[in-house]
C-alpha cells in the first residue's frame, strides 16, 4: 500500500474515529487485549527473528534490550491497555459552556487531533503503546517503527488492526509504514498528518523537526541542571545530584550540568566529586571549580552537551540569577533543579527559569509521565506551546467550538438597535437540554 | 536597533516579565491608557500624516479605513485597555496539584509562552491591542506593522514603551521592526521566538506559515459552508443563509459555498436566490443546482475558493454525509454551519465536520472573539494544535511543571523495596502551604 493511500486513508477514517462512542472504542481495546494474549507464541516468536538478526548485525546490547518482546512485555502492554479502558472517555467532555443569548449557547468541547504520525526506533512495546492511546483519543495513526522491529512491528500492527476491526473501527485507522524513504514522504504530507511525534535520539527527533512543516510533539535535547544554592543543605544536594545524574544516565531527564553557588563550592564540590568517584562519574569544571577540586576543565562545549553517559560538568556561579541565566543559555528547557533551603529563592528560581519542568529539592529524574500520574506518556515536550515537558493523553486533543442557535443571525447584534450579548456562564454539558440536571 | 539584537533584548526580558506580579504589569497598562490619553493629539497627527500619504499611494478605502486611528479610536483603544486591567492575572493560575508521595507535590501552573512575533498589516489598533495583551499574559514581543501605517506605529510604540519603563517593565519587551527585509530576518529567528501571529491577507499568513519553523498562530482560509439539510425550516435556512453570506464580505468568518440536500433543493433554492439577488450577490451553481435555477455554473475550483466578496457557490448534496465530506475535502477548517430541525443529525455533524467552529442555525459569522466572550482576541486559529477557533488570551499561555520535594531521588521509588506514588489529587493552589485554607 502507497503512502498517499495509506494517509488518506487515515485522514478519512480520522473523521469516523472522532465520532465514536466511548464503548465501543472500549471494545476494541478489548479485542486488542484478547487478540495480543491469543497471539502472544506467534508475536514473540517474531521478534525472537528480529532479535537473532539484530545479534547477526551487531546491535548495541542497550538496543537490543529494547527490541525485546516476551511473554512479560506482553502482559505488561495488556495491564496498560486494561487501565487505559478503565478511564473516561476524553472526547465531548465539555471544556466552557457560555449563552450568548437567549436560546444561543457556545460550548468548547474536546475533540481528536486528527491524523498522528508517529516515528520510533526500537521498542515494540510503543506501538502498542502509542496506537492505544491514539485509539482511546479517537485519533487515526500513521506509524514507523524502526527496521530492526520489522517483524515485530508488523505482526504487532496486523494484530490490533484485525482486532479493532471486529469491533468496528474504520479500516485505516492504523497504517504501517514499513521503509524508510516513506518517512521523508511522511514529512512532507501536512494535507493529511496534524502533528508528528517522533521518539528516538537526539539527532533523529533534530532531523524530523527540521525536515517538515507539520507541528512535531517532542524534544531533541535534555541538557538539564541541578543548581546547589548558598542556602543548600548539602548532604541533600549530593544526594539530589547523584540521583539526578546516575541514577539512569541514558535518558533525557539525567543531568548533564552542576552549578554551584560562589559560597558553596568551596564545602560542597569535594564532598560530590567523592560521591560521583564513587558512581565513577567523570568529571569537568570550569577554572573556579578547579581551583577547588582537581579535575580536567569544561569548555563551552560541554555546557551544551548532552552526555547521556558517566560524565558531568560543574560550574561555579556568583549566585542565583547567573545560575538561571546559565540555565536560560544553555539548557534545552527540559528539566531544572535547585537545591536550596530557601522557599522563596525556589520560587523565584521557578519563575525565571523557562524549562518546561523546574523542581525544587528533588532530582531531575522525576521528570516523566508516570511519575507525574499521568498514565502512558505520548512524549516529553520541549515546545513552548501545546503541551510542555511529560505529555498524557491530553497531548492528543484539542478543542472545538460548538453553536447551537434557533436561527441567530449576527445583524441583530450590529449596528443601530443591536441585540446585546449576555455571555452568561452556563452549568451544564454539551448536549444537556435545560430541562436536564447539572451532572 | 538591528534585529538580533532586538530579539535577544526580549528574549531576556520575557524572562523578567514571565515573573512579573499581576499588580505590577496592571499598573503597566494604567500608565499606557494615560499616555495614550496625555499623547492623542500627537498620535492623531501622526496617523493624519500617514493617511495623506496613503492616499496620495492610492491606497483602496477599506484599508484607508483601516489605517485610520483617531481620537475616538484611542477611545476604543483606552476602554479595552480599562477591561484588560480588570481581568485577574493569568500568569501563575495552578492548573492541577498532585501529592506524588510525603512532602513531594507536583504544581502544573499557568506560565507566558516566552517571545510573540507579531507581524500586521495597518491597523493601528491591533498594536495597542496585541501588546496590551503580551504584557498582561507575561508576553516580550517583536512587532512588524505595515509601512502604511509607519508614523502611527512608531509614535504608538513610543507611548507605550516609555510608560512601561515607568512602571519598571523590563527594557526591550516591546521590539518594533520597520523595515520588510526584517520580517523574512525575524522567521528564521527560532532560537528567539516561540511563536508567530501574522494578521493580514490569506496570501500574507499562508507566506508566514511556508516561511518560517517557528510555530504559526493564525489562518489563511476561511471557506466557510452553510448546510441546508433537508430537515431544516426552510424560511430560517434563508436568514442564516444570508447573513453568513452577506453580514460582512470581507471576513474569514463570511461563508463562501452553501450546500443544499436535494430533497430541499426545489423548495429553497428560488427562495435563496431571490435572497441573494436582493442583496446584490453573484451566484455559481452545480449542474443540479442549474436544474433549478438558472445561474452559471460552479467548478471545483469555486469550492477552493475564499471570494471574500458578494459571491457564492451553491452545490446539492445527495445527503448529510455528502456535505460533511465536500466540507472536510474543500473546507479549510474555520466555521461550518447547519439549518437542520433535526438535533441528532446536528450533532451528528459537529461529530464529523472536523473545523474549529461548527454551528447549529446560526450565522457563520458568530465566530468570532468578541462574540465568544473571549475579552480582546489574538487571532483566529485553524491549528490542530494549541488553541483553535476565535484565541483570547488563553492562547498566549501555556504551563510549567513545578515540583517540591525534600530530597527526594527516584532512586528510592525503583528496583526492590520501591516505595510506591501515592497520586493524590491536593486541593491547594502553588506556593500556598499546608496550613492556609484552600481557596
Amino acid at each position: 500500500m502507497d503512502l498517499q493511500h495509506a494517509a488518506r486513508m487515515a485522514k478519512t477514517a480520522a473523521t469516523r474515529l472522532s465520532a465514536l462512542d466511548g464503548a465501543t472504542k472500549n471494545e476494541a481495546l478489548t479485542q486488542i487485549v484478547k487478540a495480543l494474549e491469543a497471539d502472544t507464541a506467534a508475536i514473540t516468536a517474531a521478534n525472537r527473528q528480529d532479535l537473532a538478526q539484530a545479534e547477526k548485525d551487531g546491535l548495541a546490547a542497550p538496543l537490543l534490550k529494547r527490541l525485546r518482546f516476551d511473554e512479560a512485555k506482553i502482559q505488561e502492554a495488556c495491564a496498560g491497555l486494561r487501565s487505559l479502558i478503565q478511564l473516561p472517555d476524553p472526547v465531548g467532555v465539555t471544556l466552557s459552556a457560555l449563552e450568548l443569548d437567549r436560546d444561543l449557547e457556545l460550548y468548547k468541547v474536546s475533540r481528536p487531533i486528527g491524523v498522528i504520525g508517529v516515528i520510533f526506533e526500537s521498542r515494540p512495546d510503543a506501538l502498542v503503546q502509542i496506537s492505544s492511546l491514539c485509539l482511546k483519543s479517537g485519533n487515526a495513526l500513521l506509524l514507523k517503527g524502526g527496521s530492526e522491529a520489522a517483524r515485530t512491528n508488523r505482526i504487532l500492527a496486523d494484530t490490533i488492526t484485525a482486532a479493532a476491526t471486529r469491533a468496528h473501527l474504520p479500516d485505516g485507522w492504523l497504517g504501517l509504514l514499513e521503509t524508510r524513504d516513506e518517512v521523508t514522504e511522511m514529512l512532507a504530507l501536512d494535507r493529511f498528518i496534524d502533528l508528528i511525534i517522533p521518539r528516538g535520539s537526539n539527532e533523529f527527533v533534530r532531523y524530523i523537526m527540521d525536515h517538515t512543516r507539520i507541528p512535531v510533539l517532542g524534544h531533541a535535547d535534555g541538557i538539564c541542571h541541578v543548581y546547589v544554592d548558598r542556602e543548600a543543605d548539602l548532604q541533600m544536594a549530593v544526594r539530589v545530584a547523584v540521583d539526578s545524574k546516575c541514577q539512569y544516565v541514558a535518558v533525557c531527564n539525567a543531568a548533564e550540568t552542576l552549578l554551584v553557588h560562589q559560597d558553596a563550592a568551596r564545602a560542597f564540590l569535594p564532598a560530590v566529586r567523592d560521591a560521583f568517584t564513587q558512581k565513577g562519574v567523570a568529571l569537568r569544571g570550569c577554572a573556579a571549580t578547579r581551583r577547588i577540586i582537581d579535575i580536567p576543565s569544561a569548555t563551552d562545549e560541554d555546557w551544551r552537551t548532552e552526555y547521556l553517559d558517566l560524565m558531568l560538568s560543574i560550574k561555579v556561579v556568583a549566585d542565583m540569577d547567573a545560575a538561571v541565566d546559565h540555565i536560560n543559555t544553555f539548557g534545552s528547557g527540559h528539566t531544572d533543579v535547585i537545591v536550596t533551603a530557601d522557599r522563596s529563592k525556589a520560587v523565584r528560581f521557578m519563575d525565571r527559569v523557562d524549562s518546561a519542568d523546574v523542581f525544587w529539592n528533588c532530582s531531575s529524574r522525576f521528570s516523566d509521565g508516570f511519575r507525574y500520574g499521568l498514565g502512558a506518556e505520548v512524549g516529553i515536550s520541549t515546545n513552548k506551546i501545546h503541551a510542555r515537558g511529560p505529555v498524557g493523553m491530553e497531548g492528543l486533543l484539542i478543542y472545538q467550538w460548538r453553536m447551537m442557535g434557533k436561527g441567530h443571525v449576527v445583524a441583530d447584534y450590529s449596528g443601530e438597535g443591536a441585540k446585546a450579548f449576555t455571555h452568561k456562564q452556563l452549568h451544564k454539558r454539551f448536549g444537556q437540554s435545560h430541562a436536564e440536571p447539572t451532572p
